[in-house]
């Protein structure tokens, strides 16, 4: 049976820190002190042990245990647990990174499209892709729709909703999804493209698989959910439901400081399922670092286990007069998610639109 | 229609700080710049609006916003969405409280049991009361069953099982239940005591579902669950469930620092329907402040709209020797949660669980 190797960052002092990581060990298993420890095979077979400790800089230290896969029941809410439980409301502790033994690959089979798949969806190849969000909340469906007609003959590839758009009374789920897939369907047959309308589910775990049935019923390829909003593990039941969905991740409440964002949105959304996974850029509204940013595509990319790639996006308040940079920084496999700044565009937004999904073609066009 | 008030502690210097709460405002609901907000309905009934800013220290500000009701579709998930959805991945904002409008009480029916309802369960007036953990995770069925009857023999009120105890290949989760719950009925039996066994509830959505069903259809009474790690909303779907269980709710990955522990575990999961919440009680393995904890406990039992006051349930390494502090801590309308220290005693189990039952007999006896 294998082990998970769970990288820590603990700060302590250096005649505390065995201690500490001992501590860390028990906290996140058997959750008793080693004196209460008496069952041969609870230690034999459960508990883990502390495979390194290395200072990384003053009072600062990376620990690295390794937990019996058996402590997670190959269920995606107890492997949370074993990874980050208790010790998530313990301030001396950051979880920084995982590492899955070969029978975890059970549990997770990663994206299901990935990079090629959502390519072949959006039928393009070898260039960056557009995206952009249909808001704001408090449009009727008429006017989502309305909406997603014109990003759709703009020749947006990925058409989604915002993430606060719910089952509102003012623009229930059905109405508004029906509305803007016939809206950007109709724009597909006049244009000759494939723009893909990605519905915003959110609810409760009934109303979501309920909301990914209906999608599905409709012809709908791609979805978004929010896995900390909604729960982890309800994004294993919904790929469970294995309804030839696409995934993208929105990381709304994802704001767990002391998870890395490489853990939390590189590696477990990656594992979940998420095809695509949606991030703040640095120098947006939010405080992602450059070397952050640039971690998390490498690992949403990069080959691990057999897993399919999945897509970087990108998002959060980018001007469109930034692509070009963001371009040089992230390279053709990702998607550029540009909201607001198309949205300001007023009567201009099918001209902006264009000029947006231009740019990207350029960069094909001039790369080597 | 109402509005909710959030109360946000902001970083901010002078010069910036109204421009940063509307930006706050924005984030959390419409997402886009005042300047793309064109829709009149969408001004009038969406957007809403910052009531007040206050300079609280240097450089921090406590910001009020009113959005409406109406923003959260009276939705779990996206009520959760509107408090601290992306400005929680913004570090410059700390969710501090939260205050609802009348319609919200459609939404959240809040603790069905409540402190009266948990002692009746438990046939317990008037006295603080004991509750334990089984573990450690590993142990069989069986071994899991005796300590469950060694508990109950000693007059522990609740006896739960470890966060950690899932629906493990050694230990499946039905196995393990019965067992427990016929040991625990056993030991009722012979001592005239209304020990409650409370199993935890982990995994996808429709694991916990279907394990709900199973403990009421064996006549459990109370379940524990993780709402962060399974999820808020599936928590409010065991609430629809409407099984006549009586919920505890374990902080598991609650580490949300920037989230207050007020609104946290004081009032969202208050809201949702803990009728009983675990917390760290401060000196033990876990750093919530004394502060934080009397706050806690004040915020779970006091009047609310028409709420039923839940029980505050105070744990995390507390040693049978401080319970004495606890007891003026607290006072008497409390669950005392220890574990460790009991499971310490090996052979001597029964009689300092007993030990820890008498200290709360000899409370109620001593109080004025």
């Amino acid at each position: 049976m294998g082990t998970i190797r769970i990288t820590y960052s603990v700060e302590s002092e250096l005649s505390k820190i065995d201690q500490r990581a001992d501590a860390l060990l028990l906290e996140q298993a058997v959750e008793l002190p080693r004196i209460a420890l008496k069952d041969a095979w609870v230690l034999d077979h459960i508990l883990g042990e502390v495979t390194d400790i290395s200072e990384v800089g003053q009072g600062q230290y990376r620990v690295i245990l390794q937990q019996p896969w058996i402590t997670t029941a190959a269920n995606p809410a107890q492997f949370i647990n074993v990874l980050f439980g208790n010790s998530s409301l313990q301030p001396d502790v950051i979880l920084e990174d995982i590492e899955l033994p070969q029978e975890a690959w059970n549990l997770f089979q990663g994206p299901r499209f990935g990079i090629a798949g959502l390519r072949h969806l959006a039928g393009v190849e070898n260039q960056p892709l557009a995206c952009t969000a249909l808001k704001p909340m408090g449009l009727s469906p008429e006017k989502m729709a309305l909406l997603a007609q014109t990003f759709a003959e703009g020749g947006i590839h990925f058409i989604k909703d915002d993430h606060g758009i719910a089952d509102h009374p003012f623009c229930p789920f059905r109405q508004r999804v029906r509305a803007c897939a016939q809206a950007v369907a109709k724009a597909n047959n006049r244009t000759g493209n494939n723009s893909v309308y990605v519905p915003n589910l959110s609810g409760r775990p009934e109303e979501i698989m309920d909301q990914a049935t209906y999608c599905h019923q409709l012809g709908i390829r791609a979805v978004m959910i929010a896995p900390m909003l909604v729960g982890m593990p309800v994004m294993a039941s919904l790929v469970d439901l294995n309804l030839d969905l696409a995934i993208f991740c929105h990381p709304s409440l994802a704001g767990v400081l002391r998870m890395s964002q490489k853990a939390q949105l590189g590696k477990l959304f990656r594992w979940f399922g998420a095809d695509a996974v949606i991030y703040p850029h640095f120098g947006g509204r939010f405080a992602y670092s450059e070397a952050v940013c640039h971690g998390l595509a490498h690992e949403l990319r990069r080959p691990y286990a057999d897993l399919r790639p999945a897509f970087p996006v990108p998002a959060g308040g980018i001007q469109l007069n930034r692509l070009g940079e963001l371009l040089n920084f992230y390279g053709s496999d990702t998607i550029f998610l540009i909201g607001g700044s198309l949205l300001e565009a007023g009567n201009q937004l099918l001209a902006r639109t264009k000029d947006f999904v231009h740019r990207l073609e350029m960069a094909r066009q001039n790369a080597p």
